[in-house]
């Protein structure tokens, strides 16, 4: 029975600023990335989001971003060295680890967020310091990365289990890289679509580009968004259009 | 042979702007209490001061505080819950944990800072909340403390590892507590009375108040400062002191 | 023909996190007290807010609060000094100036936020500097208070125009003070009631306390909120109650 | 009688985080550009640091840098929208206007600070920002600038008072922009060497790039540093030489 995982970008919330409707969220995805207080999130708002997915049986992973709570960690910031990559993606990664042992869970995944992750995707440096840092912070953590990025090779290389991810509603170019936000197209919106397109990467492990070409990628796990009402709506379909087509839903930290 | 640890508060820098000379503490003191990023400190100077005691073998300990870069710590922060507390702590401690991870040492110890250890010394619900943390993100580190106090007691209750510590600088009321800082004669400045002081602490397991009242209290851990020039010598002077009376100088988390 | 004021707290959103519905309150109220930055609001922000009220006709002034943005500057921060709260102040006085200047609009009104408030009620010190700082960055600010407070008496005494604000939805003690939200009552919920009472402060000159006694005030502006759906409606509900009673609602700074 | 502005950076520190030596350097500067709070600097130092120039009649500044504490401003924030480096600028502008009227002393220029100052050489988009948010703010205020950069283009065009800065201390290339520190050479540090150099810009008003290439400028300020010890005996020496060389030492803001 094939089998994937449904991950989400929770705990964006920042003190009294709620973002996100992590509860609806946590009762659709089997994976959280919750962020750990550089570019979202605070000590509390981690506590409750690793209990909520607790109470769930929801496996979590720590998503560490640039050190940039006003732009949400959405703006590369220049200048790191890879020293500083490695203590960034450290930091964050332990600070989640300390407050998930308080809820009684335990971190099993790191994904690089926004910035963070689309820098790494291409540049090696970067993306050997995030690897690097979560091997030295524990080796059995998954590393989560975009198929065919320089994340994917740097995880494979510092030995790290590493594990596929694709977008739901997110479209691809020939280089199996998402098409930015800014482009027409980039982002899609119907839910009948998306779920139908989910299910198509999941079983023929591929995504399809703009311009209609077919990349073989490892699917082990599929975002998904929660950020608008629209969102939550779209993430329900896709689970119960990968349910009712016999696509098992499942932690990928339980499989690997 | 008696033998007593000294421990000194490092990576207290921020960003671009220095404080104190850890290196030369670092060849004085014998546990270091390193500040976690919410008072002082970044990811990068933690690293920078965990590889610097790790050359030095000396032990090293999270140095959590509330989260006030601007009052470095040394405003009590009212208002937080005993989880937000927990959730404060455990983030720091964790997050010290993995840049320690990087470096290639580990933690041993968790000591409180400014406001957070004077609420603390007094209040029972903060002190317990930070036993509580130390206890969640692992139960084998060591709680250094004042003795006689709030933090005292609930490190015992909680079942961890307490240790006591004294000022080398600092004069004591009749309660065991430090006389503050905007009192008179309430930091002491001349090395060599200071030493001598420490010497007799150590020998006597006592402190002497501003009374003249002998205090009965363990004496594992002397703090001793180095944000100035003058904290250096003094530091020194401390050290070679107790050294010339058969006094050992060593880090407590391995008597423990 | 009796006028009177509603004012509201906006531009409380602070990078990727919205909060409140500020378009909606420009349509309601007269005066905006706008977030520069310490408890909530960012420059963008600001400019956004300052375009739609001058779009509106809506007059402007600064909210400042204490340095917390995590607290939402609803937490006391202790220890500072006279010239720490008057530079505070200043500051983000200053700051929205010259935002406003950008939107063609200007500043002509402050009140203290969350916490800077509630301690400017109470305590001499900190309502002569937060007047001390109007007085000097331009006399000619309206300095909006609650009636019979600290603020009021320290508003007076440094020869600012002084507007009283009564709270449409909040509970007042004996002393006037309000009632503090932790204890049952202190909010009022139904939009009838709360719109009847307004109207009565209005016209009686007078708020009613908890146990009935009614205490002469002047009601020079009506504090209205809009953190949630039920609360524009409650806020619209204020105005045309307030309008369908003869009272006419216009901004104080144009009658000052 | 030829006439030289010295301009420094200062009010650099973070609330515990002393940085430079303010008190020296405003015996030797003439203008004083004031950290706003955003790469450095806080409304307590601010006001300090302008009560510390009003009474040596130093002229003062206000020096906005991209939000980054972290980075102290000297990395490049990418993606801002031409209004957001407008709301950036006059925000700080305004912030130091305001805490200036505290102390007595009035903002007479207008300088960028690190990375913005870098961007703002090159980029047009952000050096129209900049200048228009200083025309906005106060169209009064003087604009300094690199020569040839396009911050200067952009404050003639905005009809802003624009004053051209030579830098004491560092290298030019045949482009007239500073040789980036990175590079060997880029900063002098004899003494004697810098301040004949100074001598000779002004008297010539033309830079030698490394190459040797002599290039006109205007050179109505000179920028003296004052981070280390060292710097500031540069400073002074420049000062001693100019004013033995019979050139007036004297704030632009004065002649304008």
């Amino acid at each position: 029975m094939t089998t994937v995982d449904l991950n989400s970008d929770l705990g964006e919330s920042f003190g009294a600023w709620p973002m996100g409707d992590d509860a609806a969220m946590l009762d659709i995805a089997t994976s959280a990335n919750i962020a750990c207080g550089f570019h979202a999130g605070d000590p509390d708002i981690m506590r409750k989001t690793v209990a909520l997915a607790k109470a769930r049986g929801v496996s979590i992973g720590a998503h560490p971003g640039y050190r940039d709570l006003h732009g949400f960690g959405r703006r590369a910031i220049p200048g790191l060295t890879s020293a500083e990559i490695e203590n960034l993606v450290a930091y964050q990664i332990g600070a989640l680890q300390a407050v998930a042992a308080l809820a009684g869970h335990h971190v099993t995944h790191v994904k690089a967020h926004g910035a963070l992750s689309n820098v790494g995707c291409a540049d090696d440096m970067t993306a050997r310091a995030i690897a690097a840092a979560i091997k030295a912070v524990d080796p059995r953590l998954t590393f989560v990365v975009l198929p065919n990025s320089a994340l994917a090779r740097a995880g494979e290389a510092a030995g790290l289990l590493v594990v596929s991810e694709v977008f739901a509603d997110r479209a691809y170019d020939d280089d199996a890289a998402l098409v930015s936000r800014g482009k027409p197209g980039a982002v899609l919106h119907d839910a009948g679509l998306i779920a139908e397109r989910v299910v198509r990467m999941v079983q023929d492990r591929a995504i399809v580009s703009v311009t209609g070409k077919a990349i073989k990628v490892d699917v082990d796990t599929v975002c998904i968004h929660g950020d608008t009402p629209g969102a939550v709506d779209i993430a329900r379909a896709v689970r119960q259009t990968l349910e009712a087509q016999g696509i098992a839903v499942a932690p990928f930290s339980s499989r690997v």
